[in-house]
């Protein structure tokens, strides 16, 4: 990385990010104009997938601020519910997620993000690669006294290394 | 569909779903046991994908019952927020959810079904295969003055013929 990369990075940063105000059921289904609804609590819903593999890596939240700077950067921000702060995904881990392409759904209340991530790749703060590391048995399947089937065999990197005694975002 | 296969599925649908009372994070995380976390209105988030080609389809929600109908049926229920009421997707429109896959996330509150759809394969109230049609330019392409830029070109049906004048899920 040179420093005209960077300086060309924070040129692209400082490039405003226009909201707008949502007007009509046409505007935001069918229009060009990125008018997102935030819920109650100020975030709007971010599906997170392998540009490559499609699999559905994580689920996250962002606020307006997490929105812009994921817009303004091209790196996954989100918003962390259960450390209430701006998260920029891979500060901590090393494991960044390059954003490929983000789109946004017909009622602009959700986001999907796929990305290329860092490191080992993973995005689960359990180890995984996925979040997503268990089958519910279904249908046919269903019925047979089966319960939950682990889908990944082992732990990409161990989150006691990595995030140390920082609290589980897991509540019960 | 011949009446062994009828009577087949309801067997099926007659077996219980076990939904375990969640206990600790390490069951949650790291168990066999089905134990979803429904939030404060009694949903849970189920993020739908294309079995075939990895592209999000919808992002929706499921109440207990939906979430055990997908499981006793292998075919999608949603809640419906708008309409307040079980949704057995496809059952107005023809749009049918088969579900190949589906799992559950690390802190089990959210699912993921990987789906192949009946009929026109559309899943988008709007009209389009799937509701996430329109990209957000981000990093390197943001800046250039772009807002939304449409990824598919047409609609696989009108809204208009297959919901009539039932009220629009979209609101401002």
């Amino acid at each position: 990385m040179n420093s005209n990369t960077d300086a060309s990075r924070s040129i692209k940063a400082s490039v405003p990010v226009s909201l707008h105000a949502r007007t009509s059921v046409e505007q935001v289904e069918e229009g060009r104009e990125l008018a997102p609804k935030f819920d109650q609590d100020g975030l709007i819903t971010c599906i997170t997938t392998d540009a490559d593999s499609g699999d559905v890596l994580m689920l996250g939240y962002m606020n307006h601020e997490a929105l812009v700077k994921t817009v303004q950067t091209g790196k996954a921000h989100y918003w962390s519910r259960s450390r209430k702060t701006l998260w920029h995904k891979g500060a901590t881990s090393g494991l960044v997620q390059e954003v490929e392409e983000m789109r946004v759904d017909d009622d602009q209340d959700a986001v999907w993000l796929r990305v290329r991530v860092s490191g080992s790749g993973a995005s689960c703060h359990v180890g995984y690669r996925s979040c997503f590391y268990r089958c519910i048995p279904v249908g046919k399947e269903h019925g047979a006294g089966k319960e939950l089937i682990f889908t990944e065999s082992s732990k990409t990197f161990d989150p006691n290394l990595i995030y140390g005694d920082a609290p589980n975002p897991t509540l019960l």
